[in-house]
């Protein structure tokens, strides 16, 4: 057996062993109605994991109870807002593993309402840190952070070595939020990790507006056969992380020791200029077209060049790495939304949750 | 005239120059009966500068009215949490520059309240920075900053490009107002700068309990005759920053457009052992002695090790350096506490303020 085939059944192993590990694993999701925590809570019962999901259904952030559609009848499921210390303190008792991935992620939300950013991005995560301090002190915390904290790289591609700089209020208090679990791993023995994930697209991303990052809203308008707009020259480049690919990150950091007191980008593997991509999405949608526009001001003022992750070191620490092209994601996501576009233009508050 | 003679006449007319730019100037101290923020009112009072002082007298976090003893007839004292909206809309308007002091600094309470801390250190400054940008748009803004944002040093003495990572609750909510202020500079046009102090002392300090930093609490054992108890072997270094040269880092800040945008550095010239200040204090003194303790475990697990800043880049950009020796300022502190030492150990919110 050569090196190189020795070296995938190891990973190959190595990668069964992060999937057993959540059988019958009691767990928790916060934010488990978004994008990324209900396609994480799929993976997790499809192991077999005993999953509860958290979520306010907070107005506007991606919450959603069709994300949970398939699943809902073996999760429990609890509408609580993350800063309500008297529920998370029973919460979080006996929950082994918690994804923390309640939050809110628009730039330009942040910027319109510093102090709403300010109570869902740093107070719910110091309210459920301290409910693990005190009432679940073993549990281990994976936390969703975002490339935003390196603000405008200095140099690409960006690795974890690159100064946190971010340029948005959002930004500012997501790195707080980071920061306050690797202060809670390193003083208070709870096992912490944070995720620095790219631009994540896929099923179940909230398209009803654009304030969210563009490529939820780009495929929507693909969908409807839309004009895209794309802002300058469409030269900036970006990394993008499929939904299935940046949930299995997750899993490998829950059931990974080794992860425990570190921040890990987590980023595609094909960056792309804005423009390639619009034309790629147009191709793969059969639908849409694209124009390119002056950058509006709100959005230039905090606008951080082009980007994309060194994600080398997360790599290293499990063995993860993204398995779905941009194309067969693209792909996916086009096919998700021909049938389910209705749905999530819908307000989400009128839904209720399905059996 | 050698070229040196001409940099130091220069430099001299620079100084000349910042001084000259308060008289007259309505300018707002928030903070400003605490130790630094109040000193920083003396010598603004004595430029002739209009100054209104905005205070909430948080409990045990410095404020002492005793602090503006001699200049209370000559400034606008306001007694205001910062977070109060309404209030601090209209105090920011019209103040051409605002000194933001407010907060709180004691490392061990904001692990033992990490949500206070973060309403005192976070929301504060946006709360202030929202009615900036909504009522006072051409305010200059300087933040007093920390090197706790620094955490443990890579390699001394530390620079503005050293890695952020705060060790402490405190520590990170610092630099997320750090960062709230120079998002504020790029994005909303306001004016701000960043000085990340190392340990500042003097008189004024608060000195009733040990949470807030070691030094002052040192000075008060010294004065006391008492037996201070330094832990570890005391090789550990730090510099130290007199609190008229802090105050005076302000005033430079604060006249020059050249900081806007930017975070410095602002320490001592002299780094310091723990063992060794303490002989120089007791000597100094003439009274005191220490002794060598174990590390307590809450004080461990968020020390940092030896640190000593090199605030190259601010001397470049305003001219600033420290001109108080250690052992003068050492001395100027123990003057000032063998005075008024009994009024600093008394409730400071039961007593009036000075005439």
């Amino acid at each position: 057996m050569t090196d190189e085939a020795l070296g995938s059944r190891r990973l190959a192993s190595r990668a069964l062993a992060y999937q057993a590990f959540y059988r019958g694993r009691r767990v928790l999701v916060t934010g488990g109605l978004g994008f990324i925590g209900s396609t994480l809570a799929h993976q997790l019962v499809a192991l077999g994991a005993d999953v509860a999901i958290v979520d306010s259904r907070l107005k506007d952030a991606g919450a959603h109870p069709l994300n949970i559609a398939g699943i809902a009848a073996h999760v429990g499921l609890h509408i609580v807002d993350v800063r309500d210390r008297a529920a998370m303190n029973g919460l979080v008792r006996d929950r082994e593993v918690i994804f923390n991935l309640a939050g809110q992620v628009s730039h330009i939300d942040s910027m319109r309402d510093p102090e709403l950013d300010l109570e869902v991005n740093c107070r719910s995560h110091l309210a459920l840190l301290e409910a693990c301090r005190y009432h679940s002190p073993g549990t281990k915390v994976v936390f969703a952070g975002t490339r935003q904290v390196y603000g405008r790289p200095d140099s690409l591609p960006v690795d974890e070595s690159h100064l946190v700089r971010p340029t948005d209020v959002n930004g500012i208090n997501k790195v707080a939020g980071e920061y306050y679990h690797l202060v809670y791993n390193n003083v208070f023995n709870l096992r912490t990790c944070s995720l620095r994930l790219t631009n994540v697209y896929g099923p179940r991303q909230l398209v009803r507006h654009n304030r969210q990052g563009f490529i939820g809203w780009f495929i929507r308008l693909a969908v409807e056969g839309g004009v895209i707009q794309v802002y300058g020259d469409g030269a900036q480049i970006r990394d993008f992380v499929f939904v299935d690919d940046a949930a299995d990150a997750f899993l490998r950091a829950g059931a990974s020791d080794a992860c425990n007191g570190e921040v890990f980008n987590v980023g595609g593997s094909e960056p792309i200029s804005h423009r390639d991509l619009t034309t790629l999405l147009i191709e793969t949608a059969g639908s849409g077209s694209v124009e390119l526009v002056a950058w509006p001001a709100d959005k230039k003022a905090i606008d951080i060049g082009s980007f994309y992750a060194n994600s080398e070191k997360f790599r290293r620490a499990t063995g993860w790495q993204p398995t779905v092209s941009l194309r067969d994601g693209l792909q996916r996501s086009v096919a998700y939304y021909r049938t389910h576009l209705a749905a999530y233009l819908a307000d989400p508050d009128a839904a209720g949750v399905p059996a």
